[in-house]
């Protein structure tokens, strides 16, 4: 199977150089395209790579355009942002091949009669859907997943195997859930007497906008009283937790295993590491930037990027380190021990030369 | 609906000052309370707003009782620890309008003729339960679950959708698993051979107490040889990795994200912060309580509050302090050179004086 | 039930140096050994111990056994790794009782006719595999699992139950996949334009050599273009997340909650202690052993321990190490003013004495 670029720009737009009749039939990364693939220039610093090029054709900015064009003899297609494009081809190669799956609810699930499934939602195998939940048009919901009383589905959403999407949450428009994923679970809320907790019932919901995608085994806390909001854009990888009433900002995006505790108030276009750690009821401002690793015990109300983990070293070093790290405050009194000393002697000296 | 407020103080407890006839149809924050709702004041900090509550009724400390009643004219409960009587109300406001599953086996759910299962026990679809299980009375096993081989699930305990729960455990009553919690996953056990792994079988149980909360996708391994123990009224938020012979004590809290390695010996009592993680083969006392993000790498054999997190700054400022904290042998060596130096000083100077 | 001791070493090997008919029940460490257990030494520091234990039978090695010997009078088993021996013979007990799962697909499954199972296989209740999917023999599928499209799940591999397995990814042979393990969910690839992302489509497969373990509620990210690699014999803890396209060496083991970004490459015969993080595109050599807790952040060419967290202390001491940390470039600028100064007082007395 192969497609014309003609095609690819009617769909993704850009401006094509070169015969609109050129057939790719995929999309590689410029070390590995072959001669029928199309490739992409999304770093300047690799344009001379880019003109020595085997593909039928290239995605490159305006600004490198001109530079490639002088030793690349193919098709190209001049774009922006040449990744983004990269990004848009490789979603419309994929489209070619993927398998749709058929409308209609699977023989072996257990929907609700009292649900509403849209007749052009694919509900799989031994899924299990509950009274009053609506899952729209288009709705994807593999095997094994469970959707409970009142959720919402928005349309083209869809379901990896073995989702769990609690009672009364909402998810909007083509969003995408992983496998293991668990949205609307209980909040860690509970009353203490005497040494033993009691547990506050967490009634709230989640509420997630369109175009929000969760990663695999990651958990989402219901809103103990009000609801937790993931607004729109948002992209949740693996093995993340967010605690309850916590609301993420349109378009931030977190990376695998960042934990977020309960009523954190997160800005748009934010980012954060791999294992990032936030803690409960901070505000973080918009365009925040966490690196990995690192603990954030306080409100961020400035732009910029942020980083706290200790630096990897040999053990011995580490050993070294640390134990120092311990007693700095003992470094610290040497230092101003130090400086009282400094000082009585060019008090001394001075002294010394007062009375010479 | 509503409720009196003879009725709640009945099943709840607390002084009721003001008519007992007071209606109150559900339970809010001071800050949200409206004309129909009962507050509570769990802060002192705030006895002047709760003065000025539109609450139809208040629940109040006898400390802060006097100073309310001033101001407020609504109806009050009287009770040493308000936050506490919240719980429970709104407890009981849920129980009011909550959907109480029916009793039975819903006829997708595959349960062996040799399981038993309490006539008052609720099991959803697409349950699986195992030869020799044990499920107590008023249990609730949503859809999607796993029971395993002579597991044993105590009275009116809960588990969520999709929760996995292998052969022989056993947890007592009134517990709630959440969606996605594994318990009783082989530990994490090898012997080593020339580089290569060895499996070594994990034969022991995870055996858990009554009124035990574990959250979404947390996992619990089961004993190698002996048992690991989870013990009464234990809180576990999500995320959480508990290993093999881990000893869980008595009301112990932790938040989402921590990690327990295997044989770690906790006490009653104690509190995690999110993400923190301990070794194994620790021992920690009981009211021991760990910040987040913090590694406890040592046993800790005294109550109190311990921490060990690298602090948060701008990415430009840790990369200085960081730079700094590998070199940290390097300043120390700086400063002995100054002491010397100083020393040295102080030697000639008073060697001076001794000349003059 | 019990076995003969000339069984045993039949099946696991060493030298037998006792009567062959002594009779053993079941294997346990030296301090729980009771007359009718075989147990073992495997570490010299006990051999005092071992001598008086009341074990039918020891498993012992070379260098131990004749001290052993001087007391104690049981049958004994030499062998050069006596832990490995263990793991070998109480995997050998275990198989005596184990229930063999039958072979056959459970009647509430749903296979799809253009999935292909071996005969031998067992696949459990309420599983769900694809069409095109290759299940081999003596393969145990257990219940709620998710087998995706052209799958294929080795020999004697063992997926336990609520395991999801999606399309195109690949496990060889005696592999254990724990619960709630998602293997080839989609890895973590935007491209961004103007500040939202845009999917770019995961088409890469998870690879997985033979004798892998992979614990429960770990994940791990199919590759973007080519595949995420694990070989043989690597035993992965819960709680872990793999990233897009990384390779992970051959008998390499990672403990709980460890992270790993996308495209890392890991050497073989590594250890990662529990909750440690390695960022993305970063090489690790072979023979690498990270500590717990530790943060990744550059490539580590070299084998030996490396280690990075913050040592924990009592909170009150933590907050004075860290407030120091967070100045500690100020610390640095006095120890200079400190050197400063000296060298002026040093230049001064010398000056003095020039001029004397």
């Amino acid at each position: 199977m192969s497609i014309r670029l003609a095609e690819l720009v009617e769909r993704c737009g850009g401006e094509l150089i070169g015969s609109p009749d050129t057939q790719v039939t995929g999309i590689a990364p410029l070390t590995e395209a072959g001669v029928s693939h199309i490739s992409f220039l999304s770093n300047s610093k690799l344009r001379a790579q880019a003109g020595q090029s085997r593909a039928a054709a290239l995605i490159v900015s305006p600004n490198d355009d001109a530079l490639v064009a002088q030793t690349y003899t193919g098709a190209r297609i001049v774009t922006k942002n040449p990744y983004a494009y990269f990004a848009r081809a490789a979603q419309y190669f994929e489209a070619l091949t993927a398998i749709v799956p058929a409308p209609g609810v699977h023989p072996s699930a257990s929907v609700d009669p009292a649900a509403q499934v849209d007749a052009t939602a694919h509900i799989g195998p031994l899924v299990t859907i509950e009274a009053g939940a609506v899952i729209g048009a288009h709705v994807v919901i593999d095997a094994g997943c469970y959707v409970g009383r009142d959720a919402v589905i928005g349309a083209s959403t869809h379901l990896f195997a073995n989702v769990t999407f609690h009672a009364r949450c909402v998810i909007g428009a083509r969003g995408i859930l992983h496998s293991g994923a668990v949205i609307g679970t209980d909040g860690f809320g509970f009353a203490n007497e005497g040494g033993v907790y009691i547990k506050i019932p967490q009634t709230g919901r989640v509420v997630i906008g369109d175009d929000v995608d969760i990663g695999a085994n990651t958990t989402v806390d219901r809103g103990a009283l009000a609801d937790t909001v993931i607004e729109d854009g948002v992209k949740l990888d693996n093995q993340i937790q967010i605690g309850h009433n916590c609301h993420i900002g349109a378009h931030t995006a977190m990376a695998g295993c960042v934990g977020v505790a309960g009523s954190a108030k997160i800005g748009k276009y934010c980012t954060f590491g791999g294992a990032a750690m936030v803690l409960g009821h901070l505000t973080i401002a918009d365009h925040v930037h966490v690196s990995s690793g690192s603990m954030v015990s306080r409100s961020i109300l400035e732009p910029g990027q942020y980083t706290g983990f200790y630096p990897l070293a040999k053990n011995s070093e580490w050993e070294k380190s640390a134990a120092i790290v311990r007693n700095l405050s003992t470094m610290r009194e040497k230092i101003r021990s130090l400086e009282k000393a400094i000082k009585t002697i060019t008090n001394q000296a001075s002294g010394h030369k007062d009375e010479s």
